[in-house]
């Protein structure tokens, strides 16, 4: 293995491996790119089975938040860390706070963030030592009600701007009244944009693992409940995924009858030719990573002061990102998710 | 690869693989052990094939850094650092620059100097963007004449305080008048330590593969000048090795006549064993890294406020350092080589 010639290296600023003999830390630290910021990103925690696994994945992860911070005009770059153990079995208090001294050594170049594996609390230890995280403050949410920094509400409240914005776009539809919405997964954030939704007359149909969340979804928001099977292929007009990633795939493509695919999950696209495959079928794609930045833009805001009028306005700018996408897709007969990434290189380039 | 399970990784706390695009800068930062201060330690340049091939080097280099400083008493870590390319093709203000920027995002847990490929000059370019570099400022070296941080009269001036002790030591001698000492290599630091010896009286034997050096000191110091190849067997009663290293090896060991081998070059044993077969000759060794430590002491002078005289005295201590693993070899019947490291162990370990 090597780290600069990495499949994965793409230009990465720096790579740091850490090691804390006391407490067994074993931890990467990959900072993709500072153009626009520092780098701000999830700390992942996982039971990798050695560092190449642990470091496949930082670098992936890494580079995606370059993309999804310059494409939703923060001024941050992209960045995440892993740290190698088993959340359940080699967390500890002493770890976690050796986790925050190793942030506080990247010159302020990164920002750590809960992620799999890492709570709000596991942050707020790491903050002992370090004012390099994120997202552990509580503040008021973009709602206005208090929020112990949880950010799926302002992931939600985005990702029902993005979808609002593609389904004018695409449909020409300003009003959502008996709109048919299939989501894929009502759990935090989901739910949430059901809420949104049906506020604004969508008529849903929905899904999850967790039966309760769907009877909540039925019961409260009058939506149909309908099996994980069937979601992907409801006769509907938008569907959102927002549950598993890579399920916009060689298989469920060819079934869809949406026009619209607006929903908040990470990695929709199984394949990047699953992007032209949707255009192919006439199907728009709002880009996962820019429609789904509500979350992040959040969390940004925690760090410059939380007003939540802003932060709102903020995520409201989805919006106007998906349509500069959807407009240059037509324009150049290209998938939206490649315009995306040229769009977001653009805005992080120097 | 690995980074974490490599060979010389010995609890390594940071290693930092730096890439800046523009400048095609490609490092690596290891940071060995932070325990009694900030890492400092040489910032080489070299054409290493790839980065495999920097990641041993630095990360051997970086621990040996800990060892040295902790051994010499004083409140730095142990690290290292290497730029990958060829110093004459590669090297420009822009890349430095570079350099400095990554030495600005180690939260000042690693400070670097010139090494082999890079200069005083070099530091100083990188010094525009971090105060993280040591060795570059003019200061009143340890002769009380001004000195551009070239720590050679330092490294020099402890070699020679290190000698004393061991001659005492060993040969029950405090005046040095008379006494034989052989030098291989009378270049900026060796020819510095002939002075001293001249002028404590001592008959000079050197050698060197630059001629002018030699015919200067046969000229000034009344040096007898020999043979390369005769150097290291000569009958004297001091051998000082003050130019490659790894001339304490199979060959060499059993044709020394010298009772006392002490000398500023680094890496003087080919391999550990050959500590022990010194000691099986009874030769006293006065390992290279404790009686070297004269121009780490200077540059971390420089840190903290340069007096002349406090360094001097610091320098000094080596000596009594050396004396401390003398007489723990003798009373353990254990080579010299391997007492030190357990010493600099005890002097970092937490």
């Amino acid at each position: 293995m090597s780290v600069f010639s990495h499949n994965e290296f793409d230009n990465h600023e720096q790579v740091v491996f850490c090691h804390d003999e006391s407490t067994g830390l074993k931890a990467i630290i990959a900072i993709h790119n500072t153009n626009r910021g520092p780098a701000l990103g999830g700390c992942r925690m996982w039971n990798y089975v050695d560092d190449q696994e642990a470091l496949n994945d930082v670098l992936r992860l890494s580079k995606g938040m370059t993309y999804k911070s310059a494409l939703a005009n923060l001024d941050l770059g992209g960045g995440k860390s892993v740290i190698i153990g088993d959340p359940r079995k080699h967390k500890s208090e002493e770890l976690l706070k050796a986790m925050g001294r190793f942030l506080e050594r990247t010159g302020n170049q990164y920002i750590a963030a809960e992620d799999s594996g890492t709570s709000v609390p596991d942050l707020q230890v790491m903050g002992i030592e370090t004012n390099n995280v994120a997202g552990v403050t509580e503040r008021t949410g973009i709602d206005g009600l208090p929020c112990n920094g949880d950010p799926s509400p302002a992931t939600a409240y985005g990702t029902f701007a993005g979808l609002k914005a593609a389904v004018q776009y695409k449909l020409d539809r300003t009003d959502l009244t008996g709109l048919k919405v299939a989501i894929q997964g009502v759990g935090n954030v989901g739910y949430r944009l059901a809420e949104h939704l049906h506020k604004a007359g969508a008529q849903l149909f929905v899904t999850d693992i967790h039966e309760e969340q769907v009877d909540k979804a039925v019961r409260e928001l009058g939506a149909t409940a309908v099996s994980q099977k069937e979601i992907l292929s409801l006769d509907v007009d938008v569907l959102a995924p927002c549950a598993l990633g890579a399920v916009l795939n060689d298989e469920s493509i060819p079934l869809i009858k949406a026009q619209v695919i607006a929903g908040a999950s990470n990695n929709q696209l199984a394949a990047q030719r699953h992007d032209l495959m949707l255009r192919e079928r006439g199907i728009l794609y709002a880009p996962d990573y820019a429609i789904n930045a509500g979350g992040i833009i959040d969390i940004f805001y925690e760090r410059i002061g939380h007003e939540h009028n802003k932060v709102r306005a903020h995520i409201e700018t989805i919006s106007d990102t998906l349509m500069e996408i959807f407009r240059r897709a037509d324009s150049q007969d290209r998938p939206t998710g490649e315009v995306a990434d040229e769009l977001a290189e653009e805005r992080f380039m120097k």
